[in-house]
């Protein structure tokens, strides 16, 4: 029988759910918009909910254990999430725990952005790599690293914090206080920013037509530039510049054998693809040129197929947490009928 | 018995060796100036000769291994030096595997600064912590990072490359070719650099008269703040506020328990600790704050002690390298009669 996990992907508007088996497969997927004001018990009653519609669809297979991921700063080893800023309410929610006591599976947490990380190193763009390096470029930059093999954690959970990087003293100053935040630069929310800055409402130019003439996004210049919009092409040509300029910071900081970059302007990577390596070929010290960059590949199941397999690594079992001492629980029992009629009702 | 170990700091001035009990003390050093132009096999020669000098100060004292600190990039795990930039013809040398065959006994090779990183770590300001930034600040920047309990070694072992990372868009170019570099804004060399700017020789300066008339060092604006030199003052603070930026940084992306500065210019920690602890309060995200910032413990030893811990810890004895074959070799051997009368000659 397939070995399968259930696997959720709890962000602050959208709350997913899949049953993934060993080889990264989604064999079911379901998704609801996540009821962020309503509080931890409300959100994790949707959480059962979505259970209950996944393993309906695939009866005859039982998974052997829950993998989440859900936003930091949380401490994966206690399964605990510390505080998630989109969720009203969560506040040190020892979230595995309460899903191990209903579903009596173990259960793993780790934050959304290395669940991701680990998804395209076990089965997407980084696989084979001992130490990777995925950065997400969508709204923020966030990201994950593998170190040595295995996601590196630091203090509570909190390494990898890419976007909040210092690399200029230029631009605006960041939502969190500071001034050349590789994510003020770099993100898609800056790109977006400077585009709609070198635009005007009813302007004529592409940006703004593609921009229904209001503020344009990151998006919009990407999709601008791959019509050769000479705007767009400009801007593009900064923001990889950009990010060039913190990849090569990652590079040196991590030596990964190879850099994925995802998020919504990784839709533009070839476009962007070129100028990124040769502003690394020019910053970078000899040794760390040659590392790839490449694009994710598993688009926005990456969280999902990555906490599923902190399930199949059995990954940290040997740290204390959740999964030890519950690991060998009723591994193949799935939800008690009882719950689904309660989830049902 | 005691159980000690061999440690070697080789460095392209200065040769060390020491032998070092579990308890990261010294009980015997001596050290040389390296013949770095001599090529591999003339510095070979002087570990030898350094080895049988200090084992002849404990005759009574067998080292269970040999632990060596060297410049990268090298290749921990294959105990290969790939080519050290400060001694002439080092390429590619298979060092821990020339030295086993010589001593007879286990040999571990490190990076000379995650060996200084390992003996804060082990004995020094480090202590108890799960993941540690170390950072020395003197000519240049280097450092190395105990991350999730191990050293954070990354492809080819080139982590950490702390100097080289890119924390602003102002400053003069780096010797690296970039702009920007943590090393080219808050090394000792940029802090004398500013300080011999701001003065002019004979213009009766406490830091002129400090250097002789000559340039100024970074340790002589460190001296002359140390007097109350206002000059001085002014220029630790802005030194600290560089240091300020790029430790938040490393915070930000390694999220260590604890940051050990340790290098020439820690010397004056009690001076920049205030105004680097301030920086960091301003631009580190809420949970990184609190994180302590502390001088290094172990001073000069540091990469010797590191180095000895690599053998007590039997560090990374899982990993395929030169370890894992020869461990178990005679580990109550020391150094055959013949070798010593040898080098002796």
């Amino acid at each position: 029988m397939k070995k399968v996990a259930l696997a959720f992907d709890l962000g602050g508007t959208e709350l997913r759910a899949a049953l993934v088996d060993d080889m990264g497969s989604l064999l079911s997927f379901v998704s609801l918009s996540t009821d962020a004001a309503g509080g931890p018990a409300a959100v994790i009653r949707q959480i059962e909910l979505l259970a209950e519609t996944v393993l309906a669809e695939t009866p005859d297979l039982s998974p052997i254990g829950i993998g989440i991921g859900a936003p930091g700063p949380l401490d994966p080893d206690a399964g605990v999430v510390i505080a998630a800023p989109t969720l009203i309410g969560w506040h040190e929610v020892p979230l595995a725990d309460i899903l191990h006591n209903h579903f009596q599976l173990p259960v793993r947490l780790e934050n959304d952005a290395n669940a991701a990380a680990l998804g395209e190193w076990r089965y997407g763009a980084g696989r084979g790599a001992g130490s990777m390096v995925f950065v997400t470029v969508s709204t923020g930059i966030g990201g994950g690293v593998i170190a040595d093999g295995r996601i590196l954690h630091g203090r509570r959970g909190l390494a990898a914090e890419i976007g909040h990087m210092t690399i200029t003293s230029e631009g605006e100053r960041c939502f969190c206080g500071a001034v050349g935040c590789f994510e003020a630069v770099a993100s898609g929310t800056a790109l977006g920013r400077r585009a709609t800055a070198r635009t005007r409402p009813s302007d004529g130019s592409a940006l703004r037509k593609l921009a229904a003439d209001a503020d344009v996004t990151g998006r919009h210049v990407v999709e601008a530039a791959r019509k050769g919009d000479a705007d767009a092409l400009e801007l593009l040509a900064a923001e990889a510049r950009w990010l060039g300029i913190g990849f090569t910071n990652l590079l040196h900081l991590y030596s990964p054998d190879v850099l994925v970059m995802g998020g919504g302007i990784s839709h533009g990577f070839d476009l962007l693809h070129d100028q990124m390596a040769a502003t690394v070929r020019e910053r970078a010290m000899p040794a760390y040129r040659n590392v790839p960059i490449v694009t994710a590949q598993l688009g926005r199941h990456a969280g999902l197929i990555g906490a599923a397999s902190l399930i199949f690594d059995g990954y940290g079992k040997s740290d204390p947490g959740p999964m030890s001492p519950k690991g060998t629980d009723n591994p193949d029992r799935a939800i008690p009928a009882g719950k689904k009629e309660a989830s049902n009702g």
